[in-house]
């Protein structure tokens, strides 16, 4: 079954609210199976929302609209569609009594509220349509099959449309769809996106189901392996091969196949599984890193410290770079991200340093450093790699990059240091 | 003129990504004056978004398109938009030369990547368009001028098509564009959004031209006031009294009328006009507050030091809190936040200190103190203030709402200075 997705509003075509409902409902529809191939917003216009219900119809077998159910004269949703479908609108008791208790409870707990006229439109349906209560607001969703097309209306806003859709609609759909789509994560980093392109081309090639998607983030590519399959079973073990074989392609560079599992959040997990505390020393990220590490719940187990050094002086005083690297090679150096990472481990006794220093931009750059020229260090368990990187875009993209670069960093450190280990036992 | 937006990516229909690029579109084309009735999602389809093209450029004036630039096999938005239009598609030597100079970047910067062939689809321009140059990627944007309709292609990623936009399709699409719309920015901090709606409900009761707007911020409101007119001067003429009235309401609460000052960059210029060195200790947020202060240009004039003192043995071996503190009060606990923000500018030297300790959650937290208390300290020339907040929302909402409150109690904390200093000169 195909689905379709209109989201009526004025306010989402003056920017003035980004469409949270759209990704939400996509999502869920495609955890139901439903292919979706169209979603499209529109004003609170009758005539434009009456061309776009009629185009949807023709072409998907489940529409669903959200917004414009409300009580105001600007929420037309309910009379365009019911207009569409050649339906007349009639009053549901049973709705007209929950909008009066809610209304009731509603100006008992306001003060000086008063129940409006305008209230009632919400308890009118189209003749033969289902109404879905509303457990958060006044007006009800409702549901129209005619013919092959289900039509689904839901209110706007996200607390009365997610229970609303959880509780009823979803339950509603999953009958009326036999095929499942399952998905599985695989994130990959240190690699750049058009490399991971190039290293599965002859996946791509070949797919139909499952299907492989990549995203590029920064520093990262998430590829997606979806399938179809008539129960999530089946489908599983569809994807299981392709993730084997994406397994076997990416090896280490794959930190996590876990959906919701962030870089940071894998890094905070090896280092506690190694047991290493950890130490941070950034000069032009100002606290950037650290402060991705610390979004990692439990983060408190494996950060030890963390010292932002912005100024020379900074540097000297917490985490002991020498006068002299300052003098003749300047903060922005090798060797100043050297000295800061081994300070770092040093004055806190921790057993590793990450560390920053680099010119974030718009001012400082010199010629042999240009804006974008990062180093970023690595001092583990006594041995100190540092790499450089020249980050293209603006200073917070610069930024971003850099604590990006050193989480990726700071990961094979410890996968090496990890593997050297095993190898001095064997 | 009429706009319509078109967001190519099968990303977006299956949710996983919410369509920000969409919201931030249709508000920049509200500010140009264009009059958007239709947004469209399509996927990576060429079938699909063949029709969907088509359809647009009967109905619009300018129709914008993002995603599907890239170098893979999936990124058809271009061959499609030229297929529409009647055009082939040719090589543009300068894009070639762009990606190539930006890819020889990324492969210096990223030892083991080289430069894939896919790469060089992005150089493909249709017949007569207009190359627009993308400082933050390698596919440049297309401008393509037919009849009377214009096409704007546009790459996906928000780092690229944003600063693309700013820079050089808003400047082109203001030139088409006959009516203008002017806006002026008011940002409010450290009031409520209801109650910034209650203090000009009557403004906004009577308003037509200009309007107001307001947008809620994490700490912040924003006030946007459009008016419309014939040209520029015009439009600003009657924009100019309502920013005079909301002077005049809010006062000290406003910190900028710059439509690009953050907060946290008004907070720095304060500093380095009052001459004031900080240093910033943080607990629960981890680096953020001092990450958003080291994201304004030439903080460095202004932060002396940053700390992480993530543990409460990072606390007293810093910034000297005293282990009885932490003993009988606990890490969150006024008395800690205090000694803190005092230890902070004693240690290091400086004017100013801004402490941060409280329970993020999802674990800690005390019967007194509950996930979500947050204390904040601020010394400043020797003055102490501590308050306590109790925020709502997951981790990461309690971390940006504590490094947000800290810039205002900080901000609070100069201005009062800055006052008590006038009144003893008087």
């Amino acid at each position: 079954m195909t689905a379709e997705l209109i989201c009526v509003g004025t306010e989402l075509l003056l920017g003035n609210i980004v469409n949270t409902n759209g990704a939400y409902l996509a999502k869920k529809c495609a955890a139901l199976g439903l292919s979706m191939y169209h979603q499209s917003i529109v004003g609170d216009n009758d005539k434009r929302l009456e061309e776009t219900i009629q185009t949807a119809v023709k072409r998907s077998d489940v529409v669903i609209l959200c917004g414009g159910l409300g009580p105001t004269k600007d929420d037309l949703t309910k009379e365009v569609a019911a207009k569409v479908m050649g339906k007349k609108l009639a009053e549901d008791k049973h709705s007209r009594e929950r909008i009066q208790a809610y209304m009731e409870n509603y100006v008992r707990s306001h003060p000086g509220t008063k129940i409006t006229e305008n209230n009632w439109k919400q308890a009118l349906l189209p003749e033969g349509a289902i109404a879905v209560d509303n457990e958060n607001g006044t007006a009800p969703g409702i549901i129209m099959e005619e013919n092959k097309t289900i039509l689904i209306l839901l209110p706007g806003p996200p607390n009365e449309l997610i229970p609303m859709f959880e509780d009823k609609i979803y339950p509603y759909l999953r009958k009326k769809q036999p095929e499942v789509i399952a998905s599985e994560m695989v994130k990959v980093c240190g690699i750049g996106e058009s490399q991971v392109e190039t290293d599965i081309a002859d996946l791509i090639e070949k797919q139909s189901n499952p299907t492989i998607a990549t995203y590029a983030k920064t520093g990262e590519v998430h590829l997606r392996v979806t399938a179809k399959a008539e129960n999530d079973k089946a489908a599983r073990k569809l994807i299981k091969p392709v993730v084997r074989e994406l397994k076997v392609r990416f090896g280490a560079n794959i930190y996590t196949t876990d959906e919701d599992k962030s870089l940071e959040c894998a890094v905070v997990d090896l280092l506690r599984n190694q047991d290493i505390s950890l130490t941070t020393v950034e000069s032009c990220t100002g606290g950037a890193l650290s402060a991705r590490i610390v979004d990692v719940p439990g983060a408190s187990d494996v950060l030890k410290q963390g010292f932002v050094t912005y100024t020379n002086r900074a540097k000297r005083k917490y985490v002991m770079v020498k006068k002299s690297t300052l003098k003749e090679y300047g903060a922005v150096s090798e060797k100043c991200a050297k000295e800061m990472a081994k300070g770092g481990c040093f004055v806190t006794g921790s057993d590793a340093a990450v560390s920053i220093t680099g010119f974030a931009g718009p001012d400082g750059g010199t010629e042999q450093a240009p804006v974008g020229t990062v180093f970023i260090g690595c001092c583990l368990k006594g041995k100190t790699v540092v790499r450089e990187f020249h980050f293209g875009g603006d200073r917070s993209k610069i930024r971003e990059q850099a604590a990006t670069y050193a989480l990726i960093l700071l990961r094979e450190c410890i996968l090496e240091n990890f593997e050297r280990r095993n190898e001095e036992k064997a």
